[in-house]
């Protein structure tokens, strides 16, 4: 272990869905720095932290995390993954972290941001330092240029620019961080659903004749709301982006340099290649 | 017949999908003006106009259209009801339609008000006069206030501004006109797929526990886009959008008074009243 690894002390690791969680905690421990995992109740896969140490964390027994975490030493804290919002009134709560969790359950009155928010201001006032996957693990950042072989045309390229300015006109209302454009026209645009649903949607209108940009046209267009607190959150890729962008047979997936993440980055490369699919790492404002 | 509707002459009515084109042309009809029929091949459904003579519109062959058009008497003409692309690749085109159709073909590449706008100056470049619906019938238009007897409360009103202030500031990328947000969270937006299919999608959404808004909370807001030429595509709601809103359990539709169409007023609001269902037209920028 390094000697800076050692003074930061070992990392709680709250994991949400997907499979980015497994990934970081593969990159922080490769540089010497122990990691306490949590997966979350509900959220994460049982099978995936099989065969790890673990604590799963249940939301309305926050107490229990907490003790366990600095137990454990822990100070520093990323929280990472794919989240579904829990219902807090099918929940059954502990007395004990009922007070706490008030914060959050005001914190879903908003939207997401709003959650993430009051969830890392609860998170600090009990003494955590909450970091992004990115400051603990910042080979996860997507970077400028292309990731894979394939190159994106003119006609692509302009996509990406009508979807970072679409994305840049309603990042303030904290809606979904993703659009699909094909041909300066909007197939569809990201809210609640996710962005694998998008995608679906995308092939279901192709498949039924709603959508008629031609095969191999269109764009995924992923960027950071402008409101975001950077340390969470971020708009992340993995390998089934790459099949959902296949299946609604589009060119390819634009994202933000330097403010997304990607999940099994070989592996996405691989897929893309193989299904002629371009990935950009691209600049916000300027042409990409 | 009024020496006014007999001045105008015949009216041709360009008929897409839904209940709004026959609705219209009765209320034309019944304002003393003859109404010529011109359901859209594939788009308008056969059965609605059995009973009425009509003629049916290839978009392939235009120049029969016209010829029929101008053998009636028609000079004024209006599009009216939901359109679904045609693919124009698919259609076999008459020969000496196709040097007017290369005006379409060019606004394919566009959004859909680039679409409509190319169609509506090939029309005026042939000699037609192309009317909004709600010029020739301004009863369709939704006015200000209360439709039925269920009102907004205060959380729905601040969904109806959300609402609005987030289709003002997407309007300029000629997406969808509609949304739908509860407790200030955008669950979804409209784009190529239409009003029904995103409404279906919150019902799904909340099926499955991605969507946790308190049943009875929501609502669905329209409004035109600040690009669009008024005299077509006007967002409109039917009792169809009821059924959608009744399924995706919200509180409400809320549209913007004067810009928007209703389609079986009578029927819609029965409907409404029946399901508990809000249905306001709203002024924009105000509080409603």
């Amino acid at each position: 272990m390094s000697a800076a690894a050692e003074q930061q002390g070992p990392l709680a690791l709250i994991c949400g869905g997907g499979s980015l969680p497994l990934a970081v905690a593969d990159l922080v421990a490769a540089g010497g720095r122990k990691v306490v995992l949590f997966p979350i109740t509900g959220v994460a896969k049982p099978e995936d932290y099989a065969q790890r140490p673990h604590t799963w964390m249940r939301i309305a027994k926050y107490r229990a995390f907490e003790r366990v975490a600095f137990a454990a030493g822990c100070h520093d804290l990323v929280l990472i993954g794919s989240m579904v919002r829990p219902s807090l009134w099918h929940l059954r709560f502990d007395w004990s972290s009922l007070a706490v969790l008030s914060h959050i359950a005001a914190a879903f009155a908003g939207g997401d941001n709003h959650l993430l928010s009051g969830i890392v201001r609860l998170l600090e006032e009990r003494g955590f330092r909450v970091l992004g996957a990115h400051e603990v693990a910042p080979e996860i950042l997507v970077p400028e240029g292309m990731l894979g072989r394939v190159q994106p045309n003119e006609r692509d390229r302009a996509d990406i620019k009508f979807g970072l300015d679409y994305l840049r006109a309603t990042g303030q209302f904290d809606v979904g961080q993703a659009v699909v454009v094909a041909n300066k026209h909007v197939l569809a645009v990201e809210a609640a659903e996710g962005t694998d649903q998008m995608l679906a949607r995308v092939a279901e209108m192709r498949a039924s004749g709603r959508v008629r940009a031609p095969t191999g046209s269109g764009v995924l267009v992923k960027a950071p709301k402008p409101t975001q607190d950077r340390r969470f959150d971020l708009p992340s890729i993995g390998p089934r982006t790459i099949e959902g962008v296949a299946r609604a047979e589009l060119a390819g997936v634009a994202v933000v340099a330097g403010s997304s993440i990607i999940a099994e980055a070989e592996k996405l490369v691989a897929a893309a290649d193989q299904a002629k699919i371009f990935v950009i790492g691209t600049t916000t404002g300027t042409s990409p």
